[in-house]
C-alpha cells in the first residue's frame, strides 16, 4: 500500500522568504530515493507553473495542486478544475472598496484571484454575494470559488491513487491548509503556523517552517 | 563597481534532471550573502513563472529574464519585449510537417514557442518564412521572433545596472546561450556544453552541469 505525503509549500517546506533550507531538500530527497511506498504530492495556493519551477528544482512532487485545489499536473496531463470568472467579478469590488492590491502571481492563475491587504478585513459579505470563499495562505489572500479548496484537491489525489485517509500525512501552516487536514489520517504542522490549524493538527512542531517539517517527517516516521 | 553573474539554469545551474545540488545552491547563496559586490541575474530560455518559483526556492536572482530575452521581472515589474504570433504560426507549421509537439511550459509562454522533435532537423527555411530565429536550449527547442535572444537580455541588464561588458560574467551550456557569451566579458561553461559554445567560451570547465557552475565560479573567483 502506498501512502502519501501530501505537502504545503509556502511556509511549510519552505522558510518565510520562500526559500528552502539545505536540510529539508535533503530529507525530501531521501524519503523519494529510500521509501518507495511514500509518494510525495505538493498542494498550494500558488500557481501550477512556480510549482512545476519548484518541483524540478527540489527533485520532489508526483503530483502538483495549485491555486488550492483549482488546477493539477498529474501525469504530463494539466487538469482545470475550475474557472476564474466569478473570483475576477469578487476581486474587482474588494478592490474598489478596499484597495486590495492583486498579487503577480495572478498573471498565472487559472482558476482563482490573490491579493494582498493590509489588516484585518471582515470578507463574509463578499463570500456571500459572490459565493466564494476568502482565505488566507499566510502569503497572500485568496478567493476561490465554492467547493474549491484543499481539501478537494486531497480528494482528487485520494482517487488517482487509490489510497483512503488512513495512508494520507498531511503538512501545512495556513488557514487554507485547514480543509486539507481534515481529509488526511495523519496531519503536522509546524510553530509558525495558523493557530486554528494548530487546534486541528494531530501533530505540532515547536520548530519553525523547515525545521518544523524536519521534526514532523520524523514524527511520521517516514526520516 | 558592480559585477553582474549572468547565468543561465536549465544544464547550468541545474543538472540534467533540472534538480539542484545542494553544493551549487550553496555557492550561490554564499556570493548572494559574502559579495557584495557580485548581483546574481538569470536568463533562461524558460517561463517567468518557473524562473520566479526556482529564485524562490534558492534565494537567488535579483533580475530574471525569460523566453530568451522575451519577458523581464526586474523591481517588481514585469516587462515584455517581444509578442508571440509570428513564433505561434511558424510552430503551426513546423508541427504540420514534422509531428513536433508543443512543449508543456508553452502555456505560460507569452513571447515565444517551444516544441520537443527528436532528431536532427533543418529549420532554416521556417526561419526565412517567417523571419524567426529556431534555437536549441539542450532541453527544448525555441522559436524566437527576429533580435530576441539572450544576448538582447544582457544588453538590457546591462543598461539597468549601468555596467560595461568588462563587468560581465556569463556562465551558460546551450547553442542559445552564444549571443550571451558574444556580450560578456567573462565567460564560463560546463563539460556538458554545446560545442560551439565551447568553442567561444572564455572557460570550459572539465566538470559537468552544477558541479562545473562551481569550477566556473572558482576560476571568476567568486567563491
Amino acid at each position: 500500500m502506498k501512502n502519501l505525503l501530501v505537502l504545503d509549500i509556502d511556509g511549510t517546506v519552505t522558510e518565510s522568504d520562500r526559500s528552502i533550507r539545505v536540510e529539508t531538500m535533503e530529507a525530501l530527497r531521501k524519503i523519494k530515493k529510500e521509501r518507495p511506498d511514500v509518494i510525495t504530492v505538493l498542494v498550494s495556493g500558488n500557481v501550477l507553473p512556480v510549482m512545476y519551477g519548484i518541483r524540478g528544482i527540489i527533485g520532489v512532487g508526483e503530483t502538483l495542486f495549485a491555486e488550492n485545489g483549482g488546477i493539477m499536473l498529474h501525469d504530463g496531463i494539466i487538469q482545470k478544475f475550475f474557472e476564474p470568472e466569478i473570483t475576477r467579478r469578487a476581486f474587482e469590488k474588494i478592490n474598489r472598496e478596499t484597495g486590495a492590491i492583486e498579487f503577480i502571481t495572478n498573471r498565472w492563475r487559472e482558476t482563482s484571484v490573490s491579493f494582498i491587504l493590509d489588516g484585518n478585513h471582515d470578507f463574509s459579505s463578499y463570500e456571500r454575494e459572490f459565493d466564494v470563499r476568502i482565505e488566507d495562505s499566510g502569503f497572500a489572500k485568496h478567493i476561490m470559488n465554492r467547493g474549491q479548496n484543499k481539501g478537494f484537491a486531497v480528494r482528487k489525489i485520494m482517487e488517482i491513487y487509490g489510497v483512503g485517509k488512513e495512508n494520507v500525512y498531511a503538512c501545512g501552516d495556513g488557514e487554507n491548509d485547514i480543509t486539507m487536514f481534515k481529509e488526511a489520517g495523519f496531519t503536522g504542522c509546524p510553530a509558525n503556523s495558523n493557530p486554528r490549524l494548530k487546534e486541528i493538527s494531530g501533530f505540532v512542531s515547536e520548530k519553525y517552517y523547515g525545521e518544523g517539517l524536519l521534526d514532523i517527517l520524523h514524527h511520521f516516521s517516514f526520516i
